[in-house]
């Protein structure tokens, strides 16, 4: 019998937090992959305890482990999954490196601009400064959505008509703005989006992603 | 004759960003890679104009140019310069992905603590919450560089003896914190990036970088 690689998730997480949590990035790649995994349960105490830090040093999930390969961050276990898969990676070396330079555009370039705006809203919703502050976020990430919709253009993809590990990462990181209204002034992005998160193995990542807080809830 | 890798880099910077651009990285892993590279440097309007965007959608440098493939983003031409020379990247198949993730890690669970840092203290400094959100966004930060430490240990590198990819970037976010004094509560971390920063490829990469702005001063 085969090891399943595994990854780990939160047993729980608050009702604002479901749907936005990085195990659906991995679980999406799986499903991308058409390889079956396992996921091991944590709590919010496991996940800070030094036997997890051991693979997670920030105390977070999802982590990967499978043949001798143990990884934190969820873009790396997406490349690592595709990759091994040969999936949503383009054999062409130029072609690879473009889909991997939007997997990166995604966590370095996008992703802290959507980030600051969770922070400021969520995170820091008590603070004197988050009511003042908000509409400066909501600017510089503008900037960037601006940036990207005129990258995105007409095209279904990134890169043009196959949808890469860079999509998959960018459908992901501006999926983090489900709730705020502000893709509504950006329709492709919003078009660009719902066309990753309709892929059959999102749905299934999401699906199963969602399914262990219904179970927590009903139990 | 051959043609040389290109990228590109600012005519000019303020002071106070001269030693912090993203040129650096791509410099460092060319450096490392023993491979000779040529530099076009653009001014701040040329790099928001549409034949810039063309290659860096966010209106940004560096890009690079070589044999087909042209990126943007520092952390995928790293990448790219490093497993095109086939340096800083273990061939062992767990180690080369637990290198990228530490790249990753960098980019993505590191950089954007150190951004907001400098964002609010820099870019945000004549905002009104600027100074009050500061002790708050120190604290986040160690947060992480606490995380960071513990998982350097006493080590030379993230992964052990050998420097790879995934020390190169995390030398340079750390870098950004250089005058800020945040590292001074973090010993280890401060002697890693000093290692990092004593190599003679980022040495060579630090003293190319500073020239182009010690030229246009002499100029």
């Amino acid at each position: 019998m085969t090891e399943l690689p595994r990854i780990t998730a939160f047993t729980w997480v608050p009702p604002f937090a479901r749907g936005f949590v990085r195990d659906i990035r991995a679980r999406w790649a799986f499903e991308e992959a058409g390889q079956a995994y396992a996921v091991d349960l944590i709590d919010g105490s496991y996940v800070k305890s030094p036997a997890h830090r051991h693979f997670q040093p920030f105390g977070q999930i999802p982590t990967y482990s499978h043949a001798g390969v143990e990884i934190f961050e969820s873009g790396a276990i997406v490349l690592h999954v595709c990759e091994t898969a040969g999936v949503l990676i383009p054999d062409d070396p130029a072609a690879r490196i473009a889909a991997i330079q939007w997997l990166i555009a995604a966590l370095n370039s996008v992703e802290p601009y959507v980030m600051a705006l969770a922070i400021n809203d969520v995170f820091e919703a008590d603070q004197p400064w988050s009511a003042t502050r908000h509409p400066k976020i909501v600017g510089d990430l503008s900037v960037r959505l601006h940036d990207l919709a005129d990258a995105l253009g007409d095209r279904e993809c990134l890169e043009g008509a196959a949808f890469t590990v860079g999509d998959l990462m960018m459908v992901s990181v501006l999926g983090g703005l489900r709730g705020t209204g502000v893709l509504d002034g950006f329709p492709t992005l919003a078009a660009y989006v719902a066309r990753g998160e309709a892929r059959p193995a999102h749905r299934k990542a999401m699906a199963d992603h969602l399914a262990v807080y219904a179970d927590a809830a009903a139990a």
